[in-house]
């Protein structure tokens, strides 16, 4: 193969895979925001978060000093199952798109729950297994952190209730079947079983739910029910903590081969993927060792970093949660229907947020169709189907490589594909049919979501 | 882990992906039976088969001579998009079953076909572009082959049009939307499109269809178009010599860690996987320089090897194609609707056929929802959901480690897990509400198939 002046697809060896995770907070010199109370405005203390949270997960969400954290060998094990997992040399995306630029993409899709997901996952059933738990409670949107949830309670033998995204428990029948095949129970959200099922149900007639809702109903069934407690597969400290090994991978490859990247992509909904995929990078930038250009991609539809407001605000719907700072569009608001794919949360990763609002990353939005052509595109010239969370970057790496062409620029550009579309297929069916529509708020429906945000005086 | 003596995922260099194909046939003292004309009962030249083939594969079809042929760049290139694919110490599956027996998996699935039909798709889209072909037809089942030929197709710029078995299609909605992203036109069949089509459904009202009319249909129609030739995903002897590069790899992991197997095992519908897992092995064995039990795992609902009559028949139901000495249960044998999964044709390849009946390998049949059980265990597990066509491997895998727990025998059991079930979920519904049924044809449903065989006396 001509062009390839590495291998083509870059597996580590198995002793490659981390053994430490990584936290970036402890590399930066102002923090991010505290999650606070929303009754006392009081940072939040682990005792204040065990009564939702794992007693051990709480203690890596606060802390904003320790740079690495131990993998308990359960989860190194686990991890063995499906990593490392390939960075690859896009070398027949290239040669399509006639650019000079380097493209690689480290590949997160090849495991039963479809994505990253299962990093964090896993480690947080660990902990509830450990902690004695009988079961967690969660959300799903997409449906990728379900099943990685349920894969990992199946692994540990816990128990495991998701509610998910209605609009996507109703596309998504297959996605409920893999998670009922791993033992898990799933329920359409908003519900009526939960007491905030009911209200939204009843604000929001007809309502095709939100990942800000499934939070809401998972938060009050774990806090409610004995020996559960809720986990979250984006937004938090901890996620990215454990998504550290995509970034920790990546950079050990690129180290291994000689690549040097000038440009980092990744989609961001609730930023767990981009914070992972960053992370080292981000800690040479931050220490001054190392500059990289760093892109999140978010759709127009659900603009947090690119039309949000960085404030504190709830990270659920039902304001039963502790509130965080971050780039929010109101715990409120939820995309258009015609929204197809995942990274549809209101909010987005305080860690993300804070480092996006002091300059030390970028981002863009895109709009659905044009993210499709990028995955078809993607899917003819390098084998994959993508998903559609993960064309959002597809989309970037191809924008800024079409752009090297321009200028003649041999740039290095590495971007996270997160996942497989294999359960998105109706989705890519109206696409296929050139049925599918695009959708951007209106500044006056922002606005709108906006006003319900409380105001908080620190 | 305490349990590992190797890495648990066994990843070959790609520089260690094979660059030959090994031909098991030129190890065979006698040789399978030849294609035969059916009209004349006159052996098949190539110049016999080019109108229907292409004549590269054609050529490779009737070679039983030649033992390495050499993969062209091109598609050595295009392996490198999935391939080596990992062998898997099944330590986890291991534990939970308590056996002394070591398992390991070579797992063809990691691609975006979902199994190891690729290896044969991109081969036969390779010859079909090389001579100036516009397109070619062909036949799925399950959808694997079909998504496979879709992408290969994609990827050299040929047209690719899919006759899909009806109830697959009606089943597999998400298999037709993925075959279309890859530019792919779907057809179900028995359609009203072809003169076949319209005569199996005046014969079989409300047929669900089968891989015997669907292969009729595309058949008829490779052979009307210009600039047309039919491909088949398995069966014929050039599948079998391009799925060899999963027995080649498999071969040379276990040489690297020192892994001797006693025990092969995989699934057999048409003979692919199976034919492409052993042939290496098997050459050794034909050799006399090694031995090994090597058992083909047939659904009990179309039980060819186990019950069928090893003869010449026709390998469509249309009766358009040469006929093969197989075994077979007739060329109208269509397995019942409970019939949820794959490995649904009629006869089996003739390569296998033979061997088979020279005693150098087993067979054996298993019940449906015996076999998902087996799946249901593996992807707790193992944490990959497998096809329902793989998971007849995984059911003899589970009984031989557990006859080994019996015996306190420590063997080393290799099976094919040929792909993952993400586009199966229909059949695991039915498994998860408990509503799936099993089905055993009758010796008089049997007889009756068998009568319409022709009788060709050579």
């Amino acid at each position: 193969m001509s062009n390839l002046d590495v291998p083509y697809k870059i597996y580590l060896d198995e002793s490659e895979i981390p053994s430490s995770w990584y936290n970036v907070r402890a590399d930066m010199k102002e923090k991010p925001a505290p999650l606070i109370n929303p009754a006392t405005h009081k940072k939040l203390r682990v005792e204040d978060m065990t009564p939702i949270f794992c007693t051990e997960l709480a203690k890596q969400e606060l802390d904003d000093d320790t740079a690495w954290f131990e993998i308990p060998t359960e989860i190194q094990d686990f991890y063995r199952m499906y990593r490392p997992s390939p960075l690859t040399h896009a070398v027949f995306l290239e040669k399509a798109l006639d650019t000079p630029a380097h493209i690689f993409y480290k590949f997160e899709g090849n495991n039963t729950s479809g994505s990253h997901k299962l990093n964090s996952a896993i480690a947080q059933a660990y902990y509830a297994k450990k902690q004695g738990l009988r079961g967690v409670t969660t959300e799903t949107g997409a449906g990728q952190w379900g099943t990685a949830l349920s894969m990992a309670c199946a692994f540990f033998g816990i128990e495991c209730k998701v509610y998910m995204v209605k609009v996507s428990y109703e596309q998504k029948l297959f996605r409920r079947e893999v998670m009922r095949t791993y033992g898990a129970s799933v329920t359409p959200s908003p519900s009526m079983e939960t007491k905030i099922g009911q209200k939204i149900n009843a604000e929001h007639p007809g309502t095709t739910g939100s990942l800000g809702c499934a939070i809401s109903e998972a938060v009050e069934v774990a806090t409610s029910t004995e020996g559960y407690r809720y986990v979250l597969g984006s937004v938090l400290n901890q996620v990215l903590l454990h998504q550290s090994v995509i970034g920790l991978e990546t950079k050990k490859a690129c180290e291994k081969y000689g690549i040097k990247p000038d440009i980092i992509i990744g989609c961001a909904g609730g930023g767990s993927n981009l914070g992972g995929l960053i992370s080292p990078f981000m800690g040479e930038k931050l220490r001054g060792e190392a500059d990289y250009r760093i892109i999140a991609v978010e759709p127009k539809s659900c603009p947090s970093l690119t039309r949000g407001r960085y404030v504190y605000d709830f990270c659920d719907t039902g304001m039963v949660t502790p509130m965080a700072k971050m780039y929010t569009l109101g715990h409120d608001y939820i995309p258009s229907p015609n929204h197809a794919g995942g990274l549809r949360y209101h909010g987005m990763s305080p860690i993300l947020s804070k480092l996006y609002d002091d300059g030390y990353m970028e981002a863009t939005s895109v709009e659905q169709t044009s993210v499709f052509q990028a995955a078809e595109q993607f899917a003819r010239t390098e084998g994959i189907l993508p998903a559609p969370e993960s064309s959002h970057a597809i989309r970037a790496a191809i924008d800024e490589a079409l752009k090297c062409k321009e200028t003649g620029e041999e740039k290095t550009i590495i971007f996270g594909l997160t996942g497989t579309g294999y359960f998105d297929m109706t989705a890519y069916e109206s696409y296929n049919d050139g049925t599918m529509v695009d959708y951007i708020p209106t500044d006056e429906e922002l606005e709108a979501s906006f006003a319900k945000i409380p105001k908080i005086d620190l």
